[in-house]
């Protein structure tokens, strides 16, 4: 196994509207993506990967031979890895709104002349994949072999799986979640409140004023990475470490866990968009397609069409594997094929991203499933096999 | 049972220098304090109670026949309440360096005639246990009947039972734990850094600049009333309930919990003292009795003479009832009568401060027997039984 290697990312502009599901509209926009592996001359091997709050189309591979950082899921995504980038091609796409990119609040709004700042529209998880659709059809991919997310990628995979039922053969939802629970709005507002009342956010146009909120984004990023960890896991890596062996009696560092958090924080800060980070907390906070069943996740994944395998972590108290649970029953109720995997990982919600044997040798053999569910297909240019025997 | 009624706070002047644990000194300081009850002529029934982060001396009753908001624990302190004061006699203590009355940071430093602001130096759990005893000395109290807390309160009674072993017959320790955990350390770190980093914070010397670092002070609630409440006690009182009963599609309140943390972190940033908190989360974070004995509980619990209640809630996910049982064991290792209750409440942390009735006739119950203790006792005044029957 080894990464895809240099990658390049691509751009799409999209000169139609999109309506939004708050009422508004974006004129125009574009959206950056990157793709790994080719697609067949059926078009039936085309996989989608989403991402979660702070990730982005840059889902494997490296820019440059000096690059030293590899995309966000280079550990899943590549030849010979488990999402099998010598059979599959892969789609990794930046969502809109987002600051890596595709058409953001950093972007100048075309009917001002001025970024968009706060005015950019709150996009939901629906919005992206109506984006995530056009970007398809431009592609010609009728029907994705699957569409695969984490977090909140997940959310935009389950969204595939009742808006386009007939685009997706399978629907991989890993570390996610039917809807947040009260608990994880109220830390998402947390996060947003810290922004929102730093001087530097200027009410979203800070921009202009030649400054970034970086003490909210600090803070919003700390709160948000102790929810991404296991209690447990933070206790084994940093337990009651002190940095200099002794307590400073002051309110500079004096524990490990401070100062790895604070280094978070900082790092997040310096690249991340503060009105970026508002606008996906709220498209978390607002996912929830059973709402307009009266809160039944059965009736919302009745039309569902995919197959799915759904992953949860053990350890994972942000998006817990009750969760996951939640979703296994709403498909078994509709009698959907679904394999469900509920991993004994130590790691917390941040399972999801990194290495573990049984959790990279579940996604191995579903997709290897879904390798021979394409294949077997017929296609266009095949002649039915009975034909051919007449 | 009744309020105690109205209750008047007195102030005691203690000229003597306080040594601290981190080396510093404060040279004069006044404690702020309240009583409950009668001390008896033996001296014997008295029982201190000790407060948590947000809380002080105003344990119970009230202030005017118009005061609607009685002591923090007025459910549990007063006439045939569990600790009854017909029976004993309470003392409600504000801490070092709090905003509600004791010397601290907002008060006057004499070495510069300004407030102390971060000045003020960073005190202990240990430092708060010996400012105590001076006012146990000052009233009298050779030794209580017992000294009792919840959550940070409960620490301060676990150091009171290794510091002054023969000064309590009985420590209640309720909601506590004996350290922090990492992640305990890192809620109470972006607290910090929320504060911190508030222009409005002028480095501690706010007061003179007229302002506040209100912004700062509500997000630290925020994170930390969160902790304090159960996943499912928010989701049963709040779930996704919308405000307005749609999504606004904008950054103000979208949920009842948003609105719920938003006023709890106005409400308390207009009265809470911001470098109190820092302080206070300090104590929080040092506390860890076994650290001079390489972590292990059992030997710094050696020297204790008390009798122990310990007291946790089922869903307390800030001092989990894991982190009681620890207490309980290294207790038992050293053969002391410990009274354990595992109290199976929805309410979290929170769960301390609320009437539930098992967990009120657990503390019933035990201060029974406390009583049943020291009316047990040979008092100075009274003959003992078998020099009456010679």
């Amino acid at each position: 196994m080894s990464s895809i290697g240099i990658v390049v990312p691509q751009s799409m502009q999209f000169a139609e509207p999109l309506a939004l599901q708050s009422g508004a509209a974006i004129a125009g926009y574009s959206l950056v993506y990157e793709t790994y592996g080719t697609l067949n001359a059926a078009r039936s091997n085309a996989v989608l990967v989403l991402h979660a709050l702070n990730a982005s189309h840059h889902v494997a591979g490296v820019y440059s031979d000096t690059d030293k950082s590899a995309g966000w899921w280079d550990n899943m995504v590549g030849p010979g890895k488990p999402l099998d980038t010598d059979r599959f091609f892969v789609i990794g796409v930046n969502n809109l709104g987002s600051c890596f990119g595709s058409t953001g609040p950093m972007h100048v709004d075309p009917a001002t002349g001025r970024p968009y700042g706060a005015s950019f529209p709150v996009v939901t998880v629906e919005d992206w994949v109506q984006a995530q659709a056009r970007l398809a059809d431009a592609l010609g991919i009728v029907q994705f072999a699957a569409v695969m997310g984490g977090s909140l990628g997940g959310m935009q995979a389950m969204a595939w799986s009742t808006l386009y039922p007939e685009r997706l053969r399978h629907c991989v939802v890993i570390a996610s979640t039917p809807r947040l629970s009260t608990q994880n709005i109220a830390f998402n507002d947390v996060a947003r409140q810290a922004i929102l009342t730093d001087p530097d956010y200027h009410g979203g146009d800070f921009y202009a004023h030649g400054v970034v909120p970086k003490n909210g984004l600090r803070v919003a990023r700390m709160v948000g990475h102790i929810t991404y960890l296991s209690n447990d896991d933070m206790a084994e890596k940093f337990g009651r470490a002190l940095r200099s062996g002794a307590y400073q009696f002051g309110y500079g560092i004096d524990f490990e866990i401070e100062s790895y958090l604070r280094y978070q924080g900082d790092k997040f800060s310096e690249y991340f968009d503060a009105n970026t980070y508002l606008l996906i907390t709220k498209a978390l906070d607002y996912f929830d397609p059973a709402r307009a069943f009266d809160g039944d996740l059965t009736r919302a994944m009745a039309g569902t069409q995919a197959q799915f395998l759904v992953v949860s972590f053990s350890t994972d108290w942000r998006f817990a594997p009750a969760r996951s649970r939640e979703i296994v029953q709403a498909l078994v109720n509709n009698r959907r094929r679904v394999t469900y995997a509920e991993i004994d990982a130590p790691h917390g919600h941040d399972a999801f991203l990194l290495d573990d044997a049984r959790y990279m040798d579940t996604v191995r053999a579903y997709y290897r499933r879904v390798w021979r569910d394409i294949t077997d297909l017929p296609t266009a240019s095949a002649a039915p096999r009975h034909e051919v025997a007449a």
